[in-house]
């Protein structure tokens, strides 16, 4: 009876509904949980499927198969006692349609991005406990490692370009504009990453910054105090450079 | 410690992030959860949200403060044990900034929207068990009187027409194009909607349909198999409808 009811209403399998037929690039989206406290923020990750779907992208979803660091009552704002398994909670996402990371092949895909949320800096490395002095979950790194020696684009929004700052060290990133009351932590956060040796560079919400040697793009979406339209441009923005350098 | 967690990264308050400064529209966004098989669907949800913002629309959002019909897990497809309570998994999507359903005001607004998703057929009503059978949530049933009592628009996409359908005798909704196998379910539920003595007008998923008389506005969303971006503008069409006629 329940399982009936999983179908009982029409809605389409993913794969279909968040690709288009023509020859496409293949972009794997590596997700963190569903919801900007304790996983992936779900308006850029809706924001960066909706982009990849227009630039005619075939799209693979992943994520990494463990506990969330912590469940949070958005109503609240607090903790809860629960336990959300992040593969678990990112398939509310992907409307099903996703793979454990460690499944994730980088000889199958042209590009990588990572949606922004407190998720990327809970689940995909420590950065909301420790700072620049976090650590990476291994298959974050390794995904992050092998697009990078592939020469392959890697997208990042939000608090998640401190992934790259952490794993690529000297490598050029924004999370917004420094000293600008709309970017509250953007100073803080850049700090941080040019502690590592990493260069922040100040970009608007509507900009996205390519570091060429590199090929990481990023953006600062929700780091910036922005109308959610203006989120969305830029991510949109940032999806576009990827797919040209893909 | 943990309550610094939730705020050691930065993420924008929802007020300012989904509202633009200037003088605007006011419209509640009613949620039923967050994830296609038991909640909102989080595409349209969002679609809905960045569309209104780029529309200059001041949005509020409310749920219903009661348990999900059951929770599903979105990788396996099944359901679990688990509880959940629609307004705080609506929380997610709402980056914290909700309200109790039982709060709303149509006063206080100028037209409503209602994403899919099946927590809309589980949770606002029971039409995934029960069909045109169905009943109506008290709250939902009384905020959709009470905008349609003042002439007020009322949007709604993919399985949330039938909310109208339900509500309204006599109504004219689109839940997509019946007999195309884009649309697999469309033909099935168009069926229902006459049934109740509404009229179904086939639509593809770029378009909405505009009852005039009762200022309903609705469109197919994820009722049709199509790319995401598609579904997207689909509900821009609809939410640019209803801010004409709010």
């Amino acid at each position: 009876m329940l399982a009936f009811l999983i179908r009982s209403v029409p809605l389409q399998p993913l794969h279909r509904s968040f690709s288009s037929a023509r020859m496409e690039k293949r972009v794997a989206v590596v997700l963190a949980g569903c919801g900007v406290y304790d996983g992936s923020e779900i308006h850029e990750a809706s924001a960066v499927l909706v982009h990849l779907s227009r630039g005619g992208a075939k799209v693979n979803m992943f994520a990494p198969n463990i506990d969330q660091m912590h469940v949070v009552n958005h109503l609240k704002g607090e903790p809860s006692d629960e336990k959300r398994n992040v593969l678990v909670e990112s398939a509310r996402l992907a409307r099903g349609n996703i793979q454990d990371l460690s499944k994730l092949s980088v000889t199958e895909h042209d590009a990588v991005i990572f949606p922004g949320g407190f998720g990327a800096a809970k689940n995909l490395c420590t950065w909301a406990v420790q700072g620049k002095d976090c650590s990476v979950n291994a298959q974050v790194k390794a995904a992050l490692q092998a697009f990078h020696g592939e020469g392959k684009p890697i997208g990042l929004c939000c608090i998640s370009p401190v992934l790259a700052a952490k794993v690529f060290p000297g490598c050029e990133v924004t999370v917004g504009m420094e000293k600008d009351e709309k970017y509250p932590d953007t100073t803080d956060t850049a700090a941080a990453i040019n502690q590592l040796g990493c260069k922040h560079v100040s970009k608007s919400v509507s900009e996205s910054h390519v570091d060429q040697k590199n090929k990481l793009v990023t953006t600062s979406a929700f780091m910036c105090n922005a109308p959610i339209h203006e989120i969305f441009d830029g991510i949109g923005a940032m999806v576009r450079d990827v797919l040209k350098l893909a």
